[in-house]
């Protein structure tokens, strides 16, 4: 299961709005076939996996990160094919959340004889799943806030703009999540004061996010970086978005944070990484809507400057924990992430 | 050795002016003796080790963390006492910073024709000497400055007071610091918001640091639980002390951050642990008085409040790295430590 979910994650960021999935094929402790789902519209994971094992699928066991298809989408359901390859078990790791399946797949699968457990490695595939289940149970993206600060907690020097806070392997770590999230979003400020490209570099086979600008009156420079073919911005709803219209930027209008990431969740964006500034990471932690949060610190101390939140105001005794806190040192700097959300379920 | 420094560890904060000191006599790979330096006054490390040893010490090897002293202080010189017990070798972690010992002892050992060896774990035994060599060297403590934020980089809601951040590993590790560091020092808004009773708590044989406040105009509560006997003020050269020294309180005067760190030196204060709040601690980081840094990072987001450090206003690039950086997690929290300046040698 392990090998099926590194398998699944080679389509994180790709398949949206189909779930990442990993299939291996095992006869007699021999791995004889694997795929993953590579992107929407192409084959899933099982049908790649048991084309590879062909006849050799007989009697054997199918590892699967999540609960096979029983339902005609874009594609044949995968229940059908197991079935037809004869495979004597099925292994999954997690059910499947979405409605049209939810538990079809496993009762399909066993009304034919197959040998079904559910259940292996379940909290792992369900992380990996969790930008899917966000969007088909929530309607909205799977939020991820990412900041890097000092030691003496500021991610900025005041008036600045983009001094690096980190080392080479942060900053590589930091890409990896760009290349596998759908989008990637930064506020009118960040805007202003980086001009952040949001591209993946450093990537063989990376490919870009979407960028997101949250730009209440859209008044953000044209000549910014993160405009291209796809980018979105999300503004209030009387702004004036000719010129934007104009350059091929999606618009979202939105009133408040949670129509703004409702109206990305229209988009079939399952994955947002917020990387600035304060204000929008503020204003949607407020919201509630922030699911998980991955900080790097960096062991120096810089003195006055900016703090990577501002908002809300409270006690101590009721700051917001995280919950399955990792902490990881990567190169000089400290890696520390933690969830705010329980990852949807059904 | 790292017995001999686990020995001398048991000294620290007892032992000042003196260094804290562990010594392990060994005989055919069998320790026959061990000693530490207990406190000022009382016998060396390896005077206690050796009386352990009695006769068997002939022919053994001595493990000393520290230089021998060849001099005659408020004890004879250990290196006469080696010499006498007719041990054949002499291992040693570091050389005395002391100008009066510097070296004299590995001499004095030589020309006895004792076999001496500097340097074992030289880097962990120049470490726990921090204080002594900060004080003998520079004639001011080392500075351990000490804070507990959350993963937004607060220390304190606004306008809360002491509200607890970390966890209980986190803070009972803080209470071995005040156990073994000579002074604990607060600024005058941290003494009037928080009222810190600066206490060595839940540890047993446990001592008490001694308070040091810093309130450059002798304005604080007398009625703080920070001042008992020993405590000391530090406060401006004009400010008016009497109603402190009514109070048995040690006035400390200063124009200056370096000019109250020598004034504290005076004392006999070898290590001070800086515990806020982020006036003090940026006063004394701006004036690169601040030796070595401990922060504690709680897994969890308050939103506004206090910043660790408020100063100096620099930019990114120019921020103090720290160095010898350890990370290490407590129950849900991190701690993070380095240091901000080399420990003092000759």
């Amino acid at each position: 299961m392990t090998l099926a979910l590194d398998l699944a994650a080679r389509g994180l960021g790709r398949t949206t709005p189909n779930p990442p999935v990993g299939c291996v094929i095992v006869q007699e402790d021999e791995v004889i076939g694997r795929g993953f789902h590579p992107r929407a519209g192409e084959p899933h994971a099982e049908v790649l996996a048991l084309r590879q094992a062909g006849e050799d699928a007989r009697g054997a066991t199918a590892y699967v990160t999540l609960e096979p298809c029983s339902h005609h989408g874009r594609t044949p359901p995968c229940t059908d094919a197991l079935i037809a390859s004869g495979v004597r078990r099925v292994v999954m790791a997690s059910r499947d959340p979405n409605p049209a399946v939810a538990g079809r797949g496993v009762q399909a699968l066993r009304d034919a004889g197959i040998d079904v457990s559910v259940g292996v490695l379940e909290e792992q595939a369900t992380r990996q799943q969790a930008g899917f289940r966000s969007l088909i149970v929530r309607g909205r993206p799977w939020v991820v806030a990412k900041y890097a600060m000092t030691l003496d907690g500021k991610v900025a020097a005041v008036d600045e703009g983009n001094g690096a806070v980190t080392g080479a392997a942060a900053r590589a770590r930091a890409m990896t999540w760009r290349n596998t999230l759908d989008a990637v979003a930064v506020g009118s400020g960040t805007l202003h004061s980086d001009d952040p490209a949001l591209t993946t570099r450093g990537l063989s086979g990376g490919r870009d996010p979407r960028p997101v600008v949250f730009d209440r009156r859209a008044r953000s420079s044209l000549q910014a970086r993160a405009w291209r073919p796809g980018s979105v911005l999300v503004t209030a709803p009387d702004a004036d978005i000719s010129v934007f219209e104009a350059l091929g930027v999606t618009v979202v209008r939105a009133a408040t944070p949670l129509e703004a990431l409702t109206g990305l969740g229209r988009l079939n964006l399952s994955s947002l990484l917020l990387e600035g500034g304060p204000g929008l990471l503020s204003a949607l932690l407020d919201a509630g809507l922030v699911d998980e949060v991955r900080v790097f610190i960096a062991p120096k101390l810089l003195g006055r400057g900016l703090s990577p939140l501002t908002a809300p105001e409270r006690r101590m005794h009721d700051a917001q924990a995280l919950r399955d806190v990792t902490v990881e040192t990567l190169g000089p700097d400290v890696l520390a992430t933690g969830l705010l959300s329980d990852i949807p379920r059904l």
